[in-house]
């Protein structure tokens, strides 16, 4: 399960609204298939993996990241009667499928079929993996990160504006691999006037993968950018994952919404003093507030500078 | 020798101006003589050793952290002298001492008496163990620490200053550790006004190692304090080590003068937003001027909060 989790990785950023799942077909020990979510959706990682092994599928084991589709689409038969006729003796699943088109119909089918099911492989990691697809199925709107590079200090910026640059080539190379893995970016409006971002994925090979960008605020957005005036209107964006990127304004204003589920904090070793901070006003009534509300989930140095992920803590748990 | 340096750590904070050295005595693989400096000064590190170790010192190998001294005071004879007696076989020091008053002249008396002796074992170590001293006699200064206990976002109180509590339970008593192992503590002249804060060493069994309290700024200061009107006025404290504690004015002002040697950060995992910034204007004309300064020297998780440590790199190699 774990390297079919790692094959759906490739699939992040390009399968639109489509979740990146990873499959894997093992028989005698021997891998036969292997699959991923294709680029703009289809196929899928099953069909992709069912066509690499052929007629060996038959009794063989499907480790699969997510459900199998159980409703057919314009754009294709189920994954869930796909494996039906490939006959396996025995389908592998790390998460029940969110989506109310299928919600375990996929299993159901499957168990139907004789196929032994077994479900909540690596769950935990599955979650992990398709997050951007949950959130946008359970809560209808992308999974959002906010990414923070700043000094020692919490500063983004001199008191000036000058921020070139703060964090090392290593921690910015970092940072457009998170991109290219991404659905869309987002920055304020009076970011996009003052530094006219590219907000493009600067990496060799993965150039093609540049993802949306969104402007916040009023105004009009740039061409090939698209706009929303309030971070809630980040439900009509129809995308799995979102990365804001800035300024301060922006980040408050989602921190504030209650609208960031995760934190990717690049911090470099240097101190700036009296700088821009790196964020404004979220809100915070009391201190206790503040606490509980975020986990270490990732850290690691990029040369010399720090990088960490952090994950909201649901409020229930908090 | 790297137990002669632990054992100096015992008298860290309590040797006054004089350095905490340690010294470990051993003959035939069994060590008859430990010692560090004693509260005030005296007695010396290598004079404990060898009053435990009694005759039996006499062909041994005596390891200690810095050269034995060479100038004889009113509260004794010299370490050198006393070895010389002692007659050991063999010395094993870690570092010259740079108080003019020896500077290498308790080595040629050892020398000189026969005594084979190995100079800078483990210098690196030795140098990091009395930086304070050596600060002192060869800047002028003590050792300066700046604490910094922040929020992710860099504040180190809610914009109307309530800063009760950022960083969690473990990171105040290792702070609190830190407090006991230095001679002086300073906070500014508005901290003072406004928190009167006791900077005493709040843990069990270490209530009586509480450093000099110090004020930094304009006004009286409490009973109990000593005040300074500048930064550069460290010079006059005769003491070894200085950790600065706040607030963001006089944090600032330690850096534009260029007096920190050392950065102590604890990093608590909660959000402000908007709050107070740890530190205000350094000085700083240009974003390149602020890279290569600080190297970390040592980072921790102290329950969910990170700690760590920079150490200031010479402007030489900067």
């Amino acid at each position: 399960m774990a390297a079919a989790i790692a094959l759906a990785e490739r699939g992040k950023g390009l399968t639109g609204n489509n979740p990146s799942v990873g499959c894997i077909i093992v028989k005698d020990d021997i891998v036969i298939g292997r699959g991923w979510t294709q680029p703009g959706g289809r196929p899928h990682a099953e069909a992709m993996a069912l066509e690499q092994a052929g007629p060996a599928v038959k009794g063989s084991t499907i480790y699969v990241s997510l459900e199998p589709c159980a409703h057919e689409s314009v754009r294709g038969p189920s994954c869930a009667d796909g494996l039906v006729a490939a006959k396996p003796a025995r389908v592998v699943a790390a998460l029940t499928d969110p989506d109310p088109r299928t919600a375990g119909s996929g299993f159901d089918r499957l168990v139907a079929a004789g196929i032994s099911v077994e479900r909540d492989a690596m769950a935990v990691e599955a979650h992990a993996s398709l997050a951007g697809f949950i959130s946008r199925i359970t809560k209808g709107r992308p999974h959002v990160t906010l990414k923070l590079a700043t000094s020692l200090d919490g500063c983004i910026a001199m008191a000036d504006g000058r921020s070139r640059w703060i964090t090392n080539d290593a921690a910015r190379a970092h940072a457009h691999v998170e991109r290219a893995r991404c659905d869309a970016i987002l920055v304020g409006a009076g970011t996009v006037r003052a530094d006219t971002p590219k907000l493009n994925v600067r990496l060799p090979g993965l150039e093609g993968r540049s993802p949306r960008r969104i402007m916040l605020g009023s105004g009009d957005a740039p061409e090939g950018w698209e706009a929303i005036r309030t971070p809630d209107a980040i439900s009509a964006l129809d995308c799995n994952s979102l990365i804001v990127e800035g300024g301060a304004q922006t980040a408050s204003a989602f921190l504030r919404a209650g609208l960031v589920d995760r934190l990717m904090l690049y911090r470099a070793p240097i101190i700036i003093g009296g700088g821009k901070p790196c964020l404004g006003d979220i809100g915070l009534a009391d201190l206790s507030e503040a606490h509980g509300r975020w986990q270490l989930s990732d850290t690691r140095m990029l040369g010399n500078n720090r990088f960490e992920v952090y994950e909201a803590i649901p409020c229930s748990q908090a």
